[in-house]
């Protein structure tokens, strides 16, 4: 490409953000050279299905190569970002590689977070790649595993606990999910155990699950989850977690904490922002989100744009929430804004527009608010799983999803209840190499 | 199960041996122990698929415990056997766990086998677990990505070439792909490398590839493969492997040798038989296979028998193979053999049966030898698709598998072209657990 002189974008993140925004400069007279770590883009709200062996990992997740083969005017690189020289408009990859850009996209997303307890992370494993799910997989599947070949009776009843932290939709996802493993799939697999008795909690330290919903949608979304066999324990906030169990409340006021034997606890609790961020030389928020301008550009850099999880953005006095449609919105709009620069035209500011908010939480049981519409229940799992593959990337993989679905819902089997990777015991340590 | 006084059947390994015995001892008035340290059958004549990105692992793969729910006198043991204490007629496992058997099978396979060159494993990883697959296709797929970002133009040649040692029906299956992938798959795909310029190599030391055919199809398996692309290179061993490349012929000898700097070789080119057969007190051949009785019992143990890959079994003086059917067939036998003699009967000789040879060697390309009849090319292809897709278990996965080779054969894409596991360097160390 060199002697190339077409404006160069650099986009650093090939999910939701990255990928829109290249999408949408296809036709524009610029040079798009595309960033990601991972060789694949994720569609991630599918991604506890593959945790909780519904789905294959390729199921939802296409190469980017692959999605953006006819678009001329992108290079993919894989590579990892190490450093940001906003004064030379040079990116430097961890391989040695260096790049200059005319316009740069941060769009690298988010990470788990522990808020200050980054030793748990070693005994609660979050759910953010492919990695993490399958890492989650292993870690179910042999925990029941372990169950069976037990003989003390305080162990076996530790390795059927499961915790599930934090009642956001992915807490409710992973927990209505393992209690309908447990509860169905796994029946009359074991000889010494029953899973249908292993217990699934999950813990929400505030007043209630799905706080980002109308309260009466999260008393419905409690109801069914109680349903399905999964205990919500509300109000109480985790206060230790190892590798033998957790605590509720604070360990150190020993009378009102409860120590819970536990051996498989996920956290669904809390994000961060991803550590790019922290590469500019910007106002973060507390979560370590760059805080943009209107346009979504980075102040005193016009030429630096944040979109998706890493951008802080207000509108009307509320946050613009961490979710799939907002990210894709802003990568639009800054294809847009670069676009209007180039033509010299003013840039507009973003305005994210809220179509709604789904999640499921199990077997035939979702809620849906969408503009003050409510619905729950099997109406309301149809219009996620609809709303779902719809925008699964490629048509294969919506058919093989969509007859995934059909099979473990009649069967009510999941038939990626495979492990493999490293074949480790759930209670060593987390496979860090992993992340 | 204590107090159970039911004759206790223990079976070592879930291939296709240890789960043909215990599916034929179904309605036997026995109990069955199944041991594996894996929780999957693994339907390992599609393994190459994994390997190659075709396939999902869990559309190859299905739960032992799943695929025996309904058998209830089996119990399905995840676990690793550590000895055999064959007087007191016990098994112990990894774990700490012991189980005492009346009749023990072992049918634990054979592992890849690098000849005294163990030290080759790191640069030639081989392919007979679900791990090795995920991580070859890791490898295969990081080299396109490697060569796209080098700019030195030797290095990324090396990046660009394939071998891959053995010229058997999996170093056939292997090469083949892999130059349906650099010609097809990955076209237009990439932007500073054409994919279609790399080079895959079939390094077989013997003078034709799948020697165990006629020789007839031997020279129309080698064509069609030069067809697809591939460089078949017959009669010079690969006297040395390492990160760099590989050497043809002996490196002493270095007039004669040649170097091929080339990032990327596979390992197709030996097996040997588990480890567990030298648990046991009896003869066994150079490849470590035990040496059966008729019966398939170990001498001087009636109680002990062996089945599949780790049983070597002469028959009209030549050694049964190592196939899928032979595996099956033995362990069919070593059922009838336990009901014969619970029963008060003679157990009869085993007498293999073989139906014919099938190797494919790609895109619309195979050859068969059913008793003397032989097949080539795109016939020979549908005929391998068949058997295969129909000896799958699970009628899921026959679906799933069908759909997937339809959309590969009509778009040339290959849907599980995903990078995950660990993302180490394709030149740095192997990932040795995963073994």
């Amino acid at each position: 490409m060199s002697g190339d002189t077409r404006h160069h974008v650099v986009i650093v993140g090939g999910g939701f953000g990255g990928l829109w925004a290249t999408r949408a400069l296809a036709s524009a007279a610029v040079r798009i050279t595309l960033i990601d770590r991972r060789n694949h883009h994720l569609f991630q709200p599918l991604l506890y299905q593959v945790a909780t062996a519904g789905l294959s990992a390729p199921d939802i997740a296409a190469p980017l190569r692959h999605i953006l083969r006819d678009q001329r005017n992108v290079e993919v690189r894989l590579g990892e970002v190490e450093a940001i020289d906003a004064r030379a408009r040079t990116v430097r990859l961890a391989d040695g590689g260096s790049l200059a850009y005319d316009t740069l996209l941060l769009a690298s997303g988010a990470t788990h977070a522990y808020f200050g307890h980054d030793d748990w992370a070693e005994d609660a494993p979050g759910l953010k790649t492919l990695d993490d799910a399958l890492h989650i997989r292993r870690r179910v599947l042999l925990a029941f595993e372990r169950a069976e070949a037990c003989t003390d009776p305080d162990e076996r009843a530790a390795w059927l606990d499961f915790a599930v932290v934090g009642g956001g939709p992915t807490g409710v996802e992973l927990a209505g999910t393992l209690a309908e493993i447990a509860r169905h799939t796994l029946r009359h697999e074991f000889r010494n155990i029953d899973p249908a008795h292993a217990r699934v909690r999950l813990l929400e330290a505030g007043p209630r699950v799905l706080s980002s919903f109308p309260e009466a949608l999260s008393a419905k979304a409690q109801r069914q989850l109680e349903r399905l066999g999964v205990e919500v324990v509300t109000g109480r906030p985790v206060g230790a977690i190892d590798a033998r169990g957790y605590t509720l409340g604070d360990p150190a006021d020993a009378a009102n904490a409860t120590v819970v034997p536990a051996r498989t606890v996920l956290w669904a609790a809390g994000v961060a922002a991803s550590p790019l961020g922290a590469l500019l030389d910007a106002p973060r928020d507390r979560a370590g989100r760059v805080r943009v301008q209107a346009d979504l550009s980075v102040p005193g850099h016009p030429e630096i744009f944040v979109a998706g999880d890493l951008a802080s953005v207000q509108q009307d006095g509320k946050p613009v929430p961490g979710v799939a449609p907002a990210a894709k919105q802003m990568g639009a709009h800054v294809a847009a804004a670069i676009r209007a620069r180039l033509a010299g035209k003013p840039v507009p500011a973003f305005r994210y527009r809220d179509f709604g908010n789904l999640a499921t939480i199990g077997r035939m049981a979702a809620v849906v608010d969408v503009r003050g519409f409510a619905l729950s229940g099997v109406l309301a799992w149809w219009f996620w799983l609809a709303a779902h593959v719809f925008f699964l990337i490629g048509f294969r993989n919506r058919l093989i999803v969509l007859i995934n679905w059909a099979w473990a819902y009649w069967s009510y089997q999941r038939h990626a209840r495979i492990i493999f990777g490293v074949d480790r015991a759930p209670d060593a340590t987390v496979d860090s190499d992993a992340r």
